[in-house]
């Protein structure tokens, strides 16, 4: 959204997002504190509510389970600390992984999960690890008292009702397109 | 779904899948050619016509745009060819990038793409370039017929109804997770 603006309508915001202006004020007024009838909502303010009400205006700290190709590009990738997602440490199953350095990180044997996620304050759980693994793994941050998973495990993760579970799996992705895509041949 | 069973009922499958049997019912029954009552489902036809359904049965062809450290994780991900999603051309808009080599392929200019996509019968754009860049080649993507993009840049595509995108953001989806994980502490 541009910063330019100080007041966006629901019409604007519609516009922007594909819904109707109808939604978004429908949406919006679920958290009660927006309308401001016949004026559209305040940008600055809508945007700092938002980020509160999301959880998204403080840092959230994560761990990486699994130190291969793919976990080591997740180390890498600058996306998520400029949107306040910090990995602190980094964890793998396999010995001869244990106590080599990745960036910052030394990798730690999941023996030392328990304590790590306690004192670095680590809520959520970054699980890289091959297919046949994965469900022992996420099981072990569940234990350990992790409630969001961000899964790229090519897996469907079995996990309680009050664990947050996101996947990315490309494959899977692939997979949910060649329906339409065959319907457009 | 183990092979070693040859008949499955919409129970199992819904506890399978964490759905209630009577949703199975109707689901595949939406398709119409399942059903044997009280007996159960055939595993082995079952798993054949669900996959001529979806458009799982046959090889789908994908060009890869952008070939920096994402691009190439992509292009050694194994997990595509397993499923039967082959990438077949690697594009570049970096002229420093284009006719450099990754494993089996010659990194070509974007001008190169209209006839690569027509020659190679390519119906699926993986975007790996930066955020900046992607609704760009989206949309070049598109005019050349282009009608399912899987898009790793974070950014919420613009594109017409009957384009179907997946995007990979993994930001995206731990942002997705924080309004649940904050009202679990």
């Amino acid at each position: 959204m541009s910063e330019s603006i100080d007041v966006v309508s629901s019409q604007q915001l519609g516009g922007l997002l594909q819904m109707t202006p109808a939604q978004i004020r429908k949406d919006l007024s679920y958290f009660g504190r927006f309308g401001k009838q016949g004026r559209g909502y305040d940008v600055r303010f809508l945007l700092h509510e938002l980020q509160e009400i999301l959880g998204l205006d403080r840092e959230w700290r994560a761990c990486l389970v699994g130190v291969g190709r793919l976990g080591r590009a997740i180390i890498n990738y600058p996306g998520f600390y400029r949107e306040n997602f910090r990995i602190v440490a980094a964890f793998d199953g396999d010995r001869a992984q244990v106590g080599s350095t990745i960036g910052e990180f030394n990798v730690q044997s999941m023996d030392e999960l328990s304590d790590t996620v306690i004192d670095k304050k680590i809520s959520i759980g970054i699980v890289a690890v091959p297919a046949q693994q994965a469900q022992n793994v996420i099981d072990v941050l569940i234990e350990n008292n992790i409630k969001g998973i961000l899964n790229y495990a090519p897996v469907a993760a079995k996990v309680p009702m009050n664990i947050v579970v996101r996947n990315i799996d490309p494959v899977l992705s692939l997979q949910s397109m060649t329906f339409y895509l065959r319907e457009l041949e």
